[in-house]
C-alpha cells in the first residue's frame, strides 16, 4: 500500500461555512515536510488553485533547498523535498495515479463524525494500511475551518476524530496532522498492541 | 495527578550545541495552548526569561482573549486562557507547587536518548500518570534544538523519543508535543490497548 498525504487549501470552508481558497500558512509546509519526512511518506501535496501562492510556495522552498539554508539546515531541505504543489486534488490524483498504476482512494480527516456510514477507527485504518494489496491512499486534511462538504462526499472513507480528554476540540492542522500520522503509522501494529503491557 | 506542561525558551541549546534563549513562535502559543485544552490540561507554561518576550506574549494573549478576536474567535480565547507566562522554570514550578501543595517531577523530552537510566516508556509514563497519588508533573518541551543538557540533569524522567518510520528524526516542537500528549493522554489507557482488536 502506498500512501500519501495532501494538505487542502481548496475547497475548505470558512468559519461562516462558506466555501473559500485559504492562503498557504509557511509554517505548514515546514511542518507537514517534517512529520511526512519523519513517517516516511515519501509525498505531500500542498493543494490550492491560486498561482501567487504557487509563486509564495516556490519561493519559501527554493530558500530552503538550493540556498544558504540548504548548507546550514540539510535536514530541512531533506524534508522538505517531500512537498509537491498541486492546483487541484484531481491533479494531485492523477500524479498519485501515474506513479502507482493504480487509482487512489480519498481518504478524508474532520474535527467531527460527518457520514457514519464512511467513519472508520484508526484501528480499521491501520489495518487496511497494513495490506500491501491495497490500493494507494491519500489522506486529506483541511486548512481554515475544514474541508469542504463535497470533498467528505467524494472519500472513501473518513477517519474518526481524534477525541481528546475535554469537549474542546479545534486542534491546528498541524497538531491534528501529527496525531493522525502517528496513530496510523507509529511502531506499535494493531497486534503489536494486543502484546503490549 | 497533576499534569503541567512546560515550553521552554531558555536553557536551549542552539544548532552549534550553545545554550541560548530562543524567540517566542506566535503559533507556538496558539498550538499548545489548543493541545492542551483539548487533553484538558489547565496550564501550559511559557518559560523565558526575556521581559520583551514577556510583553510579546502579552500583546498577543490580550489580542485574542480580549480584543474582539475574543468575539469572532471564542474557542482561541479559551485555549490561550491555558497560557501562563513564567521567567523560569523554577518559578513554574513554584506556582505548582503552590496550587498543589506538592512539589512538582519535571519530566524532560528530547529527540534522542540522553540517558538510559532516566528514560522511559510512554506505557510506564501512562501508567504513573494513570495513579491518583502520583506527585504533580511538569513535562516540559525544549524550542530551538532542543532543552539544555541541566535540565535532564534535574528531570526525574525522560521520555523515550518519538520513533517514527524513517531515521529522520526532525519533527517540529508542535507536532511532537501533540504526538507525544496524544500518546500519554488518548482514550487508550494500557489495559485497553491490550483489549483492542
Amino acid at each position: 500500500m502506498s500512501f500519501y498525504v495532501g494538505l487542502v487549501h481548496y475547497p475548505v470552508i470558512n468559519r461562516k461555512g462558506e466555501t473559500i481558497a485559504s492562503a498557504i500558512t509557511s509554517i505548514d509546509l515546514h511542518d507537514f515536510a517534517r512529520l511526512c519526512r519523519t513517517y516516511d511518506i515519501v509525498k505531500c501535496f500542498i493543494i490550492t488553485p491560486l498561482k501567487d501562492q504557487h509563486e509564495l510556495a516556490k519561493r519559501l522552498l527554493s530558500h530552503w533547498c538550493e540556498g544558504v539554508a540548504s548548507v546550514t539546515h540539510p535536514k530541512r531541505a531533506q524534508a522538505l523535498e517531500t512537498i509537491v504543489l498541486a492546483y487541484s486534488l484531481e491533479d494531485a490524483l492523477e500524479e498519485i495515479k501515474n506513479l502507482e498504476k493504480a487509482t487512489p482512494q480519498i481518504w478524508a480527516t474532520s474535527a467531527r463524525v460527518r457520514n457514519h456510514g464512511k467513519t472508520i477507527s484508526f484501528e480499521k485504518a491501520r489495518k487496511l494500511l497494513a495490506d500491501p494489496t491495497f490500493p494507494p491512499v491519500m489522506l486529506i486534511f483541511g486548512t481554515a475551518w475544514g474541508l469542504a462538504e463535497e470533498l467528505f462526499e467524494r472519500a472513501e472513507y473518513i477517519l474518526e476524530p481524534i477525541l481528546g480528554k475535554s469537549s474542546y476540540n479545534h486542534l491546528s492542522v498541524r497538531c491534528a496532522a501529527a496525531i493522525i500520522i502517528d496513530r496510523l503509522f507509529s511502531g506499535r501494529d494493531p497486534n503489536e498492541m494486543k502484546r503490549e503491557d
